[in-house]
């Protein structure tokens, strides 16, 4: 049988998604908490691996098991197992044919970025900070040349392991809210990185760095080397993936973060 | 030389604002910090002492020195010492009148609390968390009942240090976001836990398990035995605290948590 769950969890102190031998991950802490649950060993495949760092809102996993439980049990049990940072939302059975990742048409990842001269605290490892004000207009100029479908190979991390640098970012929006800016993504796929290297470049940009022409050039240039630093992981966060209707999965439950992106 | 700071702080973790002998509260981490930069012994005197695992928005230090230093020493020369989850926001010489406690006119205190089948995870420690719905027009009726001039001895702690059990409580605001209740309370000043045991007694309500004026014969019996169980600490933050014109003190700058609830 096989299980997809919602998942949401604050990346802060775990070394990323993927399993690793000496464990604190995401994937060994959920792992370990499934097979108390499922009283069996239990792979769980994810939609997006996120970084170290990285948050989720609605990060989607798949699992099987030939332990049959009601959908309760693989959300309120295995989230008493879980660490306070990190909670499955949902779970419905699905088709053997679903999977996590190669059946997600759409990701979304937004990325909070505060502007002040003093950094955050209480939402210190939760959002992004700058010290210096930014150019929102010229950052929305430099953004819209991003936008389609591309060769991203400036914007990809040296480890990606994506077979085709190609991707087709359909919309990058950003709001300014009071003190914070929240860039909104959507595309396809992302390549490793890609987020981060994409807002290092604007945030360049916004601070006068470079003409928003730049942005552009460094796309064209499918060159890593001409494009700004990877920017910190603390404001970015996988906000959905979206799947097939016929897949009939549960509809993303919002948190905080999305009541202030989406209100 | 006296200074009065504007402070930040995520109580998750910290045993509360006053000093102990085994450390790790807020204050022994902030005059830390202070000692260094005045390169002496610094004490710092705050407007409200938060209980273990409350947060502050808001919280304003006053402590003396005989070190003359420019205003953003005492931020980011600070900051620099501070763990990540506190921060210093502005700094400003005051008159030797000035006391951050007993100056105070007004304080601010808001509560964010979650309303979901599944608990908070991004927000952990953050946000309080009750898993059933609440009637939040029970709430606003029964919370109108203990705005005014009362003896709140019902709502206090048993180690409550006041002298009276007499405040002004001159608003308690309810707003609905989504899965989320803002509260926000302001008072001339608060007993020790009078938020959470308000919070406690109104979610009692809002369950339906009290009507509205129970509350309102709770306040009068002045017996802490009446009221609902103190609730969590996690959604309490500090907002502001307000002070005469004529101290000059900086504004208030806000976070997104002040961004969320004003906006």
């Amino acid at each position: 049988m096989r299980i997809a769950l919602g998942l949401q969890y604050d990346g802060t102190g775990f070394a990323g998604w993927q399993a690793q031998p000496n464990g604190n991950t995401l994937q060994d802490v959920l792992e370990s908490a499934l097979r108390i649950v499922a009283a069996e060993p239990v792979r769980a495949v994810c939609a997006g691996r996120t970084d170290a760092g990285v948050h989720a809102l609605g990060q989607v996993v798949h699992f099987d098991t030939v332990s049959s439980r009601p959908n309760n049990a693989w959300v309120r049990g295995v989230n008493s197992h879980l660490p306070v940072s990190m909670a499955v939302q949902w779970a419905a059975p699905v088709s053997e044919e679903f999977h996590a990742r190669f059946s997600a048409v759409e990701r979304n990842y937004c990325y909070i970025l505060q502007m002040s001269p003093v950094r955050p605290a209480i939402l210190a490892g939760k959002v992004g900070w700058i010290h210096s004000p930014l150019d929102v207009d010229r950052m929305r100029e430099a953004a819209a040349l991003l936008v389609g479908h591309h060769d991203f190979s400036a914007f990809r991390s040296s480890e990606c392991q994506a077979k085709t640098p190609l991707r087709e970012l359909r919309e990058i929006a950003i709001e300014r809210r009071g003190h914070y800016l929240i860039f909104r993504f959507r595309a396809d796929a992302f390549l490793h990185h890609m987020v981060r290297n994409i807002v290092g470049s604007l945030v360049s940009v916004g601070k006068g760095r470079h003409a928003p022409d730049w942005v552009g050039s460094v796309l064209q240039s499918r060159d890593r080397a001409a494009a700004a630093p990877t920017f910190s992981p603390d404001g970015l966060y996988l906000a959905s993936i979206s799947y097939a209707q016929r897949w009939s999965l549960p509809e993303f439950q919002p948190s905080l973060i999305e009541v202030i992106t989406r209100s």
